[in-house]
């Protein structure tokens, strides 16, 4: 273990959430907020720490896998924890559990609240809350790729543990340009949405909070009915780019690079844009007795659509109240998520192409026992280690999501409570169906069940291995051995 | 496609089936019931259309796990029309979807019933009901495989395609014997039940009935409230029979030649009685305060144990009204299921020891990413075929799940309905909650749901592919392009 890297890379993150907190002290002044000075005094104090934790550079940058997702696990825990610290010491959220679990819930995009009423709380804390989600969007560690300068290959093992995909890409030869580059295309397209919004006629503040909910796929609104009394067309603008912030990101280095065709024949954004279509008709032909106006019923079937399947979870119509039919639409969305390499929660939807063409082949081979086609994505042979590695994601969260199940059902006699809550949260989505619904939210769970959900969001966000490992006695070890070690020589 | 030989065991699969028309039959003559002769002449005709089909022997007797696929879906399908004529021409149950339902239900020995009153029934269908569960127990193409003489080595594909589990093993070399083998451990252990049910003061009647539905863990009664006004010692008899038919009959096979040693050592079944273990420990401290008498609590939460996870579904309390923790253990151990090479259905124990070391083995590659120790399972690495085709089972059955889930929302407003029904069909159990909790049953479904959950109930028995493959068309393809081909030749 190199723990010396994992101080430097703490170090870093820390630093930065003491930059990052800076925006919602400007917001704070702009707005004549006395509590924007516990802000500053926040930011002053993370910097000083995260500069004094990277005085000392790592002699040993060289590190793998195992040391990549501790860093990320740990880099998410510290950031909650002090990002949390504004909420809970301005006392607009009192208590620490609620504090603590309405930033996990921002940074992991997932936009689940413990807020009865956002309309309270200060533009400073409405404009951090909705800043977790952008920081959390794109991740933290795939920023200090794109700035801090880190030699030898071992970042790869950051990217592979924070990116989101059943297999991370790189854009550009070199990781730090490919980080760039992406965090380029987020910024570039989160300004484009806050422009629209503005000339739409929202107010500036919303127009950007609302911007960073939705390119960070978060759902953190700052009106209590969400997105519902905004107009119509501020309404199809945020379900648009819900939708294009669902999507791969090579899409837009392809067309950037003007390398159309590739752009437009992947077939994960295909099928996401097939789910998006079929889902939509769905819902608008079980909807066309309730909502009886047809660009109406459009617009609030696509934009429940977006919101779920990107796993954003901004709402303009309570679905709770809908036919089952289509609430069970909405909860398969939540598990499909959007594509690999976007900022968007949920399992993915190259993972459930790669699991239907598993199938698929399985029926082939009853029938053509003999046949050895590999199963192909994007015109490629898919390799062995992504199929298994596939398969093993569906296990690990089919497990993590009953032992959830488990833990909150001690607190919950609803059933469908239970496992919306565990669904909306692992696929970092936000609203769910029952007691967690669009107008319902997290305030009424016990503190276990909070802790549990908080981990479930770390879990969806880190895609599982990352957090679990830190569950594994194993690795602590595998810490402590190499500290002692050390000691002796 | 070896076309003649489909049609060749079809045919003994029909002439077995008049034969053993003859049981209600003679229940019938014994209690002098008029529709006895009903039975007599469905027995009598299905006999010699089973004739028909099987005079001309099939010249070439070989044939692959397709045709071995086909033959089972197939048979299974006729077995189930040809068994619910009793039931529709005596007009005990006039509605053909429900007596086809009901025999299905029997046949895949789920025992999820569309009727509300069993007591009015004759004795002859309450037997015929019974027999079905023990007839599909253990399978009908394994006692083909024990009585008829067939040539070659494809029997094994007739196996493969009824028999549970992620991979199946003969018992002895000879596939025959093995099949023999299996049957009359099954007969001795279903009278061993019988004669201490007898002794314990039950009706003889009641007796071999209950037995039937215990060897198959299929769950139909001959009460309205199933098991719960037996005697506490009957309903003990029943526990324990349960559970030792959801155990792989392997161990019956080897504590018969006396390898105790290795009987006992077996993973599965060890996982399988901690299952059982653990899951009756929880519901009992969690139900203390319900039912303060430990006997009782003991004695009740056990039953409803041992009767979820070996997909029996007797019951003698109505769990749907039990805290909602409990309630999601049996939830749980619906798709846990018994152990492979038993009469449980489920997705069975060996899959998820499967699971859980693949899991187990991802983490420890996390890290030490060098290391290859395989997966291992009683002390034997475990193929990769067959971790291959667990991980594909586990898709597939999402999928078929997840589809069916679909249909049945648009037919009920309950999503706990539409999740348990679909849980409790697909796994053979029978009971589910909400609106198929104990005390209800599946008539109120619409004709679509209904054939929707037989295709589960189907899929379910012969583990998802062999009936899959019916729905895809390039099987018909071959099928109907074997015969033009004969044709023409």
């Amino acid at each position: 273990m190199n723990g010396s890297v994992i101080r430097y890379l703490l170090g870093q993150v820390i630093k930065i959430e003491g930059l990052l907190l800076l925006l919602p002290c400007i917001t704070g002044f702009i707005y004549h907020e006395q509590l924007a000075y516990y802000y500053i005094g926040i930011a002053i104090a993370s910097f000083a720490i995260g500069v004094l934790l990277t005085v000392k550079k790592p002699g040993n940058q060289v590190f793998y896998l195992k040391e990549g997702c501790l860093i990320t696990s740990l880099s998410w825990i510290f950031l909650s924890i002090i990002g949390c610290l504004p909420f809970f010491i301005t006392r607009e959220i009192p208590s620490f559990t609620d504090a603590l679990f309405e930033t996990i819930s921002g940074f992991t995009t997932t936009g689940a609240s413990i807020l009865t009423d956002v309309e309270h709380l200060s533009k400073s804390t409405l404009m951090w809350r909705s800043f977790t989600h952008w920081i959390g969007g794109m991740g933290v560690l795939v920023f200090i790729l794109a700035i801090v300068p880190l030699s030898g290959g071992s970042n790869f093992n950051l990217m592979r543990a924070e990116s989101p995909g059943p297999s991370v890409g790189k854009l550009v030869p070199r990781l730090k340009n490919t980080a760039q580059l992406l965090y380029i295309i987020y910024f570039a397209m989160t300004v484009i949405e806050i422009l629209l919004l503005i000339i739409s006629g929202m107010p500036v503040f919303d127009s950007i909070t609302l911007s960073f909910g939705t390119a960070g796929t978060g759902g953190f609104g700052v009106r209590n009915d969400s997105i519902a009394g905004y107009s119509h067309l501020q309404q199809w603008i945020i379900t648009v780019f819900m939708l294009l912030f669902g999507v791969n990101f090579n899409v837009y280095y392809l067309i950037l690079f003007k390398e159309l065709k590739r752009a437009f024949s992947m077939e994960e954004v295909k099928a996401y844009f097939s789910v998006v279509f079929f889902a939509t008709i769905a819902i608008v032909a079980s909807m066309h007795r309730t909502i009886p106006v047809f660009s109406d019923n459009l617009r609030i079937s696509m934009f429940q659509v977006a919101t779920i399947i990107t796993t954003t979870g901004y709402s303009t119509a309570d679905f709770d109240v809908w036919p089952t039919f289509c609430k069970l639409i909405l909860v398969l969305l939540m598990f499909c998520g959007g594509c690999a390499g976007s900022t968007a929660g949920g399992i993915k939807v190259s993972r459930f192409v790669i699991g239907i063409k598993t199938v698929g082949k399985e029926m082939v081979s009853y029938i053509h026992p003999k046949s050895i086609k590999k199963i192909q994505m994007d015109e490629k042979p898919i390799e062995h280690e992504v199929l298994r590695a596939t398969n093993v994601y569906f296990l690990t969260y089919t497990m993590i999501f009953v032992i959830s199940m488990l833990f909150i059902s001690i607190d919950k006699e609803d059933i469908v409570t239970c496992f919306t809550a565990v669904a909306a949260t692992l696929n970092n989505v936000g609203p769910g169906l029952s007691m967690v619904g669009p107008t319902q939210n997290y305030s009424h769970f016990s503190i276990l069940s909070k802790y549990v959900l908080m981990l479930d969001m770390l879990a969806g966000r880190l895609e599982l291995f990352p957090l679990l490992i830190m569950f594994y006695p194993l690795v602590w070890k595998e810490v402590f051995s190499v500290n002692r070690f050390k000691k002796t020589t």
